[in-house]
């Protein structure tokens, strides 16, 4: 990681979406990220780029994964890290999401961590401090570094992303995780196609470049990659909760359904699993499955997005490296 | 922070409250504290006076702010910092504090912070441990690290606070940030004034050596500094809970009622802010607040004192710095 | 510690349980623990053996003492610690235990500390992960560090355990505690006595090599350490919950039955205490008590098993400290 800064700078403060990339900024991350994998693998797994520096984790909402992954990510790279999950906050007291962000970036930290059950909060809060904000999952919106992170998991396996066929099947319309997918694969290059039942598809998909299908068959035909979603029964209100036999018949990844991808497709999984819902246990931990993978690539992204976002070349209107004066 | 040793010694192993404090011992927190605002600032915020201390934070209240500030003032300084909340430990299995303090203590702490609902709790602890304690609020008694820091972001905007006229408006039957406050700015040699409505005055408050008033008209008046309080409605049983509509015409701080003060005089909340109630979003957010700048100082007020309460030049009966023997 | 690689490896991967363990296993990692015991004592209490190294503490039940015995543990060697607490995880979510595991495994921690509610978790855990695994308490099944801490008590007081008459006295039946102490004591050689109402003994407690008995007069006559249990009336369902009046005049420990011990036994308490149930306040805090000393010791046990799990000379098969490749 010691000639890093030879890297191109990141042109963002913030990581809010992947809609606000450019396939050049896209690929700097990710190769960024393939150099941030060696230093989990190994024994002393410790790096200096962000000593001194202070990573705040905001997590409105809970999550074993994200949370972790941003925060082993932070303390490899020498970073204090501290947690703030809402349950043991004055949140509770009912202060604004802004009051609770001020207060926090009152205390000088470099970096916040925001995940939250409303689209939007992380670009919110991106205009009310002076830090780096890192969106980790805002309400049906987006989920940057999980969509980096499948990228990763995929380029590594498969090499550019250009031309692949990719389908993104089940829980279309409560998944953050598949809008910001979406994204990045068009943005490479990659040829997406959408399969679920139509009352999980948002209105208007077809209008952000994929192929709508109904049918497993007709979606992983051929496809290099099968990403199954969670099905986010806690999302799901009055009306319409699909009963889960009858989804996993229709549209849970089994062997059968599998056969219609390429030889040897790659399947995801953004966890945690509904096994035997949305994926069948033998395929889940069978030799397609890179889940695993996608969970260390998950820490190797997020290195290399705090890197690049407190990258020692940058310097802020206002807010320099150097502070604000003693 | 380097020739922090020049400065005198603090002559107390712990700080349980302001009302153990002789003036020199304030402006001598003041002071330290002072020096430790820079290192937020930096970019690399990170000093190792307090490399390998263990300290602990032990909060029976849920709290965002001052649990916070507390964390990353122990590891800017270097320490390994714990946190213990109640409602992920064995307290919930019915343990007293103080078993639970001596199993702590028992652990080699060399700091413990603690907050409880239950005025005297963090006295009682520092009769029982080994190492230094810090209230960090207990009941309606004393929250030191609070006054010190309003003080200091009076000191640092205004000089001295000999003279200056404070208004503390406003909850101050539940407030143990008014007592500290008015404990330590008479020590100081500020003029202290009172508003609150009468059911929100705690009997004998005047024997405190404040002036009493139920009028901000009169209380504000040529006020060089206008200290705003969180109405705790949580902490209000049975019989009188303000409404919130009554409650803000009469003693919310807006512009109007502001316009009594001196010109340019500061507004400050220990936070979180009930907007619309105790205090209006505009002046909150204006420019005579400086609500920001007190959460700022609370991380440098906690960083000194820390540092003071753990000078290595202490040498405490019984437990020498070299340890109890091996 | 700096010539701890002198000392001699340690065979197993994992601390699962007592059971696995012979007693030249067992003596290698008390002498370990004894050289801990300075770490702590000192007023810079920091080692470098683990720096770099990733702890995860998997905690499915709440605990004070142990979850932060090992946070301190692994903080004090350097070790970069994460807690995951069930509460505020997606565990919450319905993922599987294995799933969590195998999630947090892909993270890359060298070791990994579980506690949860099942019997042979940390065992089902081991085989599924490619780290070290300790088990932090599992069911009513083994809780081995106790145990170890235990012992280490009792040796730097009374020397070594062989011949000592050790009393075990009070809930046995869900006491993983009383297990992994019979079994470790029995290893070291010392008698053990196990004294409890029949309806708090596990059926067969003879064949584990100890003498039963319904009578404390019996249990401690001349015995060297009496060890009380907590009484854990939340294991208790249904049918038998002793009254706490009745349980304390039989079974509790006071001054009146201790007398049948030798004289200055040891008194042990694994916490947290029902003060007034099994033990009687003025004994707990008397000058046979060593709950204290057990309390310091579990800091040490936990650095020292840490230590020699992650010992550099250790290379496992299919997973060299190289790290997998890059």
């Amino acid at each position: 990681m010691t000639d890093a800064s030879s890297l191109p700078l990141y042109p963002h403060r913030h990581l809010l979406g992947i809609r606000d990339l450019s396939p050049a900024d896209i690929e700097l991350l990710l190769d960024r990220a393939d150099r941030s994998v060696a230093i989990s693998r190994q024994s002393e797994k410790k790096a200096s780029t962000l000593r001194g520096r202070t990573q705040i984790n905001l997590f409105y909402e809970a999550s074993t994964r994200t949370q972790s992954s941003f925060e082993l990510a932070g303390k490899r790279l020498g970073a204090d890290v501290m947690n703030m999950s809402v349950a043991s906050s004055s949140v509770k007291k009912g202060e604004t999401l802004i009051d609770t962000a001020m207060t926090l970036n009152a205390m000088h930290p470099d970096i916040l961590i925001i995940r939250h059950q409303s689209a939007g909060a992380a670009a919110l809060l991106a205009q009310k401090v002076g830090c780096s904000v890192i969106n980790a999952g805002d309400g049906a919106h987006e989920h940057p570094t999980q969509a980096l992170l499948d990228a990763l998991t995929i380029r590594r396996a498969r090499g550019p992303l250009s031309k692949l066929i990719v389908a993104i099947c089940g829980d279309i319309l409560h998944s953050r995780v598949a809008r910001s997918n979406i994204m990045l694969l068009n943005a490479l290059g990659a040829q997406v196609r959408v399969v679920a039942p139509s009352t999980l598809l948002p209105a208007g998909i077809e209008k952000m470049g994929v192929i709508v299908t109904r049918s497993m068959a007709e979606g992983l035909k051929d496809a290099d990659v099968v990403m199954m979603l969670r099905l986010q029964r806690e999302r799901m209100e009055g009306a319409f909760v699909p009963s889960v036999r009858e989804y996993f018949h229709y549209f849970g990844l089994d062997a059968e359904k599998l056969k219609a991808a390429k030889d040897g497709a790659l399947v995801m999984h953004p966890g945690p699993m509904n096994r035997g819902v949305e994926i069948a246990s033998e395929i889940a931990d069978g030799p397609q499955s890179v889940i695993q993978e996608q969970v260390e690539m998950g820490v190797a992204v997020r290195m290399a997005v705090m890197e690049a976002l407190l990258d020692p070349r940058r310097n802020y209107e206002g807010r320099t490296l150097e502070g604000r004066g003693a």
